[in-house]
């Protein structure tokens, strides 16, 4: 796309913009949004009418910016994460009514989990994950799934970007590794109060080509929650079927 | 954003990139792409080189282009249709639970009707409604709810932009409103075999202020369906549930 004078593309400033907002942070005057993205504010002010236009942005009663449908709509027509999410949510929903807790889809992405989809109770626990949302690898149950289930390059790469990533009862890079080996070799990952002190996440892989995770599928149950022994087998049973609608076989 | 020598904003340019992919055309090479977006080749070289990098676009193993999870991350990390979304999702689980069919959230967008939601089983009935898919306002029952409950001006806009707009059993422009008043008085619309022969949407408001309608929510059931009138008082309970989630206060 066309650069601006200091070499900076449309296409960059547009990335700016939109990712300016998220879910903390869902509506902001164009003075912030110019100062979270980084263009000058009469830069920001053409950009932003231009966008509205077109309803990537849309003005709320309040006069503040926020997403607006057309983008969601051009991204929900077809994407990785829609096929992805087609071929989990009929599984997705036999889960989370037999569970009656979180369940959640999520994928790895720049070293980061990615929520793609969760579904809740109105009474669930408490749970940080958001569709769209992002927690770092070695702090989730999901994170450390799609790792275990990752190519060595993939988890030695990670280990190398975040020297000071550390599991429960384990120290240092070989204690990562071990964990890792571990939930290779049990087919999932639980653990309790990762992310919050009273909750725990258990996870499985969706398995793709060469047992190389292609999500991560799991819950978010109470620490206490005794049926933790009979929601494995619910997951893992999820899991193969999320796999073969994704045209996979289930390894 | 930058015109180029056409006259043609970058931002056209991505639109209408972006708007070349949908659910039956998920994938394709450059080179239709580039004729989809109606761009010079080479330009379209040079934009899909840009988007890739950003994962705005991403190549599939056959080499051919589609919707990157990038664009899918930032368009849904907030938005309109996520909140709606968020708001419905609890009500939309306990109806889809009870009811066994298609539960749906749409709203009016362009003319047409937007699918925000859609939860379905996996014996559920036919339905070509789709997440982000359109379907004509008349031809749906979510469409007619949606227009019956918008001010009078949106309905007199619609019928002449639609003149040929028909629904069952009525003709022209004045059976059509008597159509939009009898859904208003009763509160609800549904229409056998409208979108198809052997299914009927059944479709309730989910009202904002002034009693305008800032979603359907509905079920689309077979059109023997037995229960149609237990499903109904389920529907209305669910609606004022996500109105309220929204912070509106539910007529």
């Amino acid at each position: 796309m066309a650069n601006s004078t200091s070499g900076d593309s449309s296409l960059d400033r547009l990335a700016r913009i939109l990712g300016a907002f998220d879910a903390d942070m869902p509506a902001m005057p164009v003075g912030v949004l110019a100062a979270r993205a980084k263009i000058p504010l009469a830069t920001a002010y053409r950009l932003v009418d231009q966008l509205v236009g077109r309803d990537f942005l849309r003005k709320d009663p309040a006069g503040k910016l926020r997403l607006g449908l057309g983008l969601w709509e051009l991204a929900n027509r077809s994407s990785a994460a829609l096929d992805l999410r087609e071929a989990a949510m009929p599984f997705m929903e036999d889960i989370q009514a037999v569970v009656g807790q979180h369940t959640q889809l999520a994928v790895l992405r720049d070293d980061e989990v990615l929520f793609i989809e969760r579904l809740s109770g109105r009474d669930s626990v408490v749970n940080q994950a958001r569709i769209a949302g992002r927690l770092p690898v070695h702090r989730t149950s999901a994170g450390v799934v799609l790792l275990a289930f990752s190519p060595a390059h993939v988890q030695e790469a990670y280990l190398r970007r975040h020297p000071d990533a550390a599991l429960p009862g384990e120290t240092g890079a070989a204690g990562f590794r071990k964990v890792l080996a571990l939930v290779r070799a049990q087919g999932f990952a639980a653990f309790d109060g990762l992310v919050d002190e009273q909750t725990t996440g258990i996870n499985v892989p969706v398995l793709g080509r060469g047992r190389v995770a292609i999500a991560a599928l799991g819950v978010v149950v109470a620490r206490n929650e005794v049926q933790r022994h009979a929601i494995l087998p619910v997951l893992m049973t999820g899991a193969r079927g999320i796999a073969r609608a994704m045209g996979e076989s289930p390894g």
